[in-house]
């Protein structure tokens, strides 16, 4: 369907919501096992908005590179399904939301090895798996995706910090031993999780995920042509709004209503399917992972803007 | 947003459906606990598709009365969250995804008595229990409630049906009495129940259905003035898509891409956002309780629509 | 084997047990959902020993009659061996350690409605659903059960306090009707639970306790002939070390050695196989609901007699 | 208490037990992922009684070396309680019966690191660590304290077994990092994996088995001094029966009523405290991974000779 949006004038929206937004004291949490985070200071907030039409918005700490983490997941996703092809991707992992804890194993016992969706981390891992078919380095391949993307040099792998947040990968090598006891993982379980982390470890800013982004509002379109049919980013946009979140895709849903996918770095990236992609950041999180003034940020944007796909 | 469809005519649309994805044999199961659904032929299909600006349009067994059954979950939250608003509503039960099985006890007794969703058996005996704060009769109020909306006498309660299958409702009562023992519910565990059932016994066409469904699609304006705010409108239709299909959201929204709930009738209610309502009904189902044969028509009205609204 | 007791003389010692053991203030908690038990004054404490050659050893507040609650659940289960045989019985119920607490639903419905032991709740409303075969009176049964094996009409259903507890079985009415959804009980779940409730409300003192479960630690012989098998015997006391003390069978095996049953009363029934029956009761409870006093003063009993099995 | 055996003459009796219980064709299942194990002929049968009063008795296949598998963690377990002692040992893992598979992670996740019990894998890791605090061989640590306890230069660890194990290990690392990643775990899950691994392939014979396992019987005397206090040892025996058997410990508390460990390997090692230890061993399990011939050898061992402890 055509889509014309009745919006406000977006530079003073922004501007605004950073005002809103922009914490003025410190509250919420920081992950313990990646000390690079808890060393950002609390009242980070930037905002970037990356049109179809071309154009990019930005306000608050929009430049300022942070560590993407699992918003990575959705890059890894679309590469995967580039390279490896729908039938080969799910055949290994479902669509369906959780019900539990992002890292959790229950579900993988119970269901015997198939993860039951990309992004929580036994399907991101998974999907690494997949990328390693083609190159021992897939962090790199990925880095590659979303300088081209991004149009510029900007990301890069934080390699400090992935080494340190490497050494505290214990529940992550754990879910890969399993995924492998299960028969779900070919390469090692030690290298898939070295490149999950390298992946987690990139940095970029809020303009340039934002940008990256694009191709899934354009239906499918990347910086230099197609990157997934519009089928399929329409598809990556329904696992988006349905498993996106943690375990908070549902309210994330309720409130905002658009496909979004966050990290613990306090990062958001959102799709407005036909119109523009939206990378929020602040680094404190809620009690499920997901940045506390970048949801709130979304949520009162969502309400002002009416873009919610419902 | 403003909308302009670019879809095909309606009409020749709705009858190739029909033509393509009436069952032409046996295949699916109905549900052993419910008699009168196992006596309803394997080759019934129909259609409705009822728009915001008073069309309507159907094809195949539109006009044939069958078992609402769960689709009555979207309706009776409606009249919850206009009758008790949101914050009485939302603090019993929560609007995530379940990850497990409708008629599941596990998620309950972990989450200590709070449903993870209204439209899971336990969420939807919640619910009931709200309506019946205002009239022991519930499923009676539902009764007018659909008889409004949808423009007509044809919506009546199969009470046979509704008392065959009260005596088979073990594990609706095991739901209702572990919600009391949580302190969860205000009313009897079995005049909770039983209202339940006779909610789920009420029988509509497709066309009834469509037009039943249509105030969601209309950012809560009902056949007689406002049922819902636009906002509570949207929000109901986040929790269908991301919960509103059992444990096969995820991939109906993948599929599909728009908010649906299903019923073990065979009804399928989906919205599209500023457009219109659909019913699709077919009465055998897939594993995981949805109908087989609706479920594909809805993949391929959507792919032929780009309705999706992702 | 014959065995041939080393143990100290039995008075002084059950007196110093009394001594060291009943409680000087109040801690440990009181079962909210039956208002009788926590009306007991905190301090009581009792303790009989029942010999296989006759004698009987008390000392404190052995013949104060208290609430039997779950011990009600060794025997309702030897009943029902002695009626129904054991391929009967043990074709509804499973005989292993649960790993979960006594009311939890999620076992059964990983296990598809089939109780892991006879000492659960849901295991002992399966075995409750045998005796009513020959009574709807179960419990009077249970009564006259006792009465016969205590030797004296001491024992009796306090109806008052079962009335209440009715009125507060919101978990038992969803573990039945749960059951009776997976086809494992024949009578209705409310009378069912009524029988259960009424069995656990029997009003029993220390003294009359040790004499009823003799049977137990005499090979099957019971007050007035055979109750069972000195097979069945044996292995119901198999069941109690395995699974008799909730979710601390293990710690009471560890600490104790012997077959033993508790119930939310305060009371515990230990077999000493071959030499004698203990009861000791005091109120208050420890987090996974066993007597707090009457495990301790069971695990030094232990200790100073040599009495663990192992 | 002191025993006075009414038992049969155990020469005719084991070669009877022999004779009744070798397997006369295959059936039973062995454990796919260590390949060493399949090749061992289904009808071996072997056992051993090593009483306290220095007796050794034989059967059968009793002088064939065997892969003792879990059976390896009753004697870690000793070990760790004698070198690091038992406050130390019981704060990283519980006492309880699991309720669910011996390798799932689902009750890990659960109860946050801590093992249910020693004899579940990730108790046994757990404890495996605790020898490594010592030395980082605990595998030949182990192999060292059976020989002396055995009695001779028999025991031995089937190196090349071990290399194939290791490397279908997955599971195991899962668990350990899993530990890990809770805090239960010093040396690194890789070594920790290494070590169990090779403690598992230690291979003896039913005769080594029963002997090295006489401290048991013997109130924690061995074969050249004290091993464990007396309690200790005992209470060794209450974790064998409560949780020696995988998820059928109650099953075989009910028919044999003696503390026993099985391993995947097929042998049965059981204590008859105050008299004797037994082992037996054949190859092929049942469903729960205990041996099947093992098991009904010592159900009917124990029916006739009257040495359940119940």
């Amino acid at each position: 369907m055509t889509t014309t949006l009745d919006a406000p004038p977006l530079d003073p929206l922004l501007d605004d919501i950073v005002r809103t937004h922009r914490p003025q004291r410190e509250s919420g949490t920081v992950p313990t096992h990646i000390p690079s985070l808890a060393a950002v200071p609390f009242n980070r907030f930037g905002i970037a908005v990356a049109t179809v039409s071309g154009e990019v918005f930005t306000s608050g700490d929009a430049y300022v590179p942070f560590s993407i983490q699992s918003i990575s997941k959705v890059f890894t996703l679309a590469m995967a399904l580039q390279r490896e092809g729908p039938v080969s991707v799910w055949s290994r992992v479902l669509r369906e939301p959780s019900g539990t804890a992002f890292n959790s194993l229950v579900q993988l016992e119970v269901e015997h090895g198939i993860p039951r969706n990309p992004f929580i981390n036994a399907g991101a891992l998974v999907v690494t798996d997949h990328l390693m078919k083609e190159t021992q380095d897939a962090a790199s391949a990925l880095l590659r995706f979303l300088t081209e993307e991004a149009g510029g040099p900007g990301p890069f792998i934080d390699e400090a910090a992935a080494l340190t947040e490497l050494s505290n990968s214990s529940r992550n090598l754990a879910l890969a031993h399993f995924l492998k006891d299960f028969g779900n993982l070919r390469q090692s379980a030690e290298s898939v999780v070295e490149n999950y982390v390298r992946q987690c470890s990139i940095m970029m800013t809020c303009e340039e995920v934002a940008k990256a982004a694009l191709f899934l509002a354009r239906g499918g379109i990347g910086a230099s042509g197609t990157v997934l049919s519009r089928s399929e980013a329409k598809r990556i946009g329904s696992i988006m709004l349905t498993c996106g979140m943690y375990d908070a895709a549902g309210e994330f849903a309720y409130r905002v209503g658009l496909p979004g996918k966050s990290g613990v770095g306090g990062g958001i990236v959102v799709i407005v399917p036909g119109h523009c992609a939206i990378c929020v950041w602040s680094p404190r999180l809620d009690a499920k992972g997901n940045s506390l003034a970048g949801s709130a940020a979304l949520a009162d944007l969502s309400d002002r803007t009416g873009w919610s796909v419902f």
